[in-house]
């Protein structure tokens, strides 16, 4: 019997994933309005909230939050790294190489590199996935190396 | 002529921080409608989007996002930790030892671990915080080290 039978396919467990498998997510753009709608919650911080203000800052002009980028790299991971009983992440390294735009499309490019099964617990293990964010131009504002908790159908392999 | 004296007390510069030094922020009361809220913007799974789908995940009830911890620390941060030019963050290493859940109040705590001078650019520095998200019962539910870009008031001197 096929435990994985019961599962929808999109569903992934522990043994479907391999290293170097690779997901893309789609698009999303990004505008001003979203800029600063997420600033004024979460990091009201001038380079983040307003044109003007932000010339005169660091960035020199308005830039996304990078708890902004990283929202929206969650929001395209759960659409394009199906796995059974969702995206559970323990942590990870988070970088941006630059900031997110107003005007960019951002879309996120994914890679399997390292699967371990759990020694303690039979039914799952951890995966390592390291998430590249690029905006249209193929520019990297985000790099994501998280772990995440994936169940497995097939304790008994060895896998 | 003391340099910093034409900056606010409030803008800490890289000579004005120390390692072991520590902040405190306020407190910030997390609910099921802004764990929600969040979720069907970013994170749209169903641990994090209703009570009843909750309960037949991985949590077993609704928790939020890492993501909308992580959102909530960085505007905790904002009101914490003032920094001259505003809290730059290079990247980091994130971990969610648990969940917040509705009807926490999270606070921040943070502690500079390294301060370090660009050899490159005598104007600024790179600080590392970490910091230790902990809901009501000093449980953490999220620790982040964090590398920031600071400026430097006084290039010349040795710190």
């Amino acid at each position: 019997m096929d435990t994985k039978a019961k599962f929808k396919t999109k569903d992934l467990t522990l043994e479907d994933l391999q290293v170097g498998q690779t997901f893309r997510s789609p698009d999303y753009a990004v505008d001003a309005e979203q800029i600063k709608s997420f600033a004024n919650q979460f990091d009201p911080q001038p380079f983040h909230l307003d044109e003007e203000q932000a010339s005169n800052t660091f960035f020199g002009e308005l830039v996304a939050s990078g708890w902004h980028t990283a929202a929206i790299t969650m929001r395209l991971l759960v659409s394009s790294a199906p796995v059974l009983g969702g995206l559970i992440g323990a942590g990870g390294e988070i970088s941006w190489p630059r900031p997110t735009r107003p005007g960019d499309t951002l879309h996120v490019e994914s890679e399997v590199v390292e699967i371990k099964p759990s020694k303690s617990r039979p039914d799952r293990g951890t995966v390592t996935i390291r998430s590249i964010t690029r905006d249209q131009a193929g520019n990297a504002v985000q790099v994501l190396t998280a772990k995440l908790v994936v169940p497995r159908c097939n304790p008994d392999t060895n896998q």
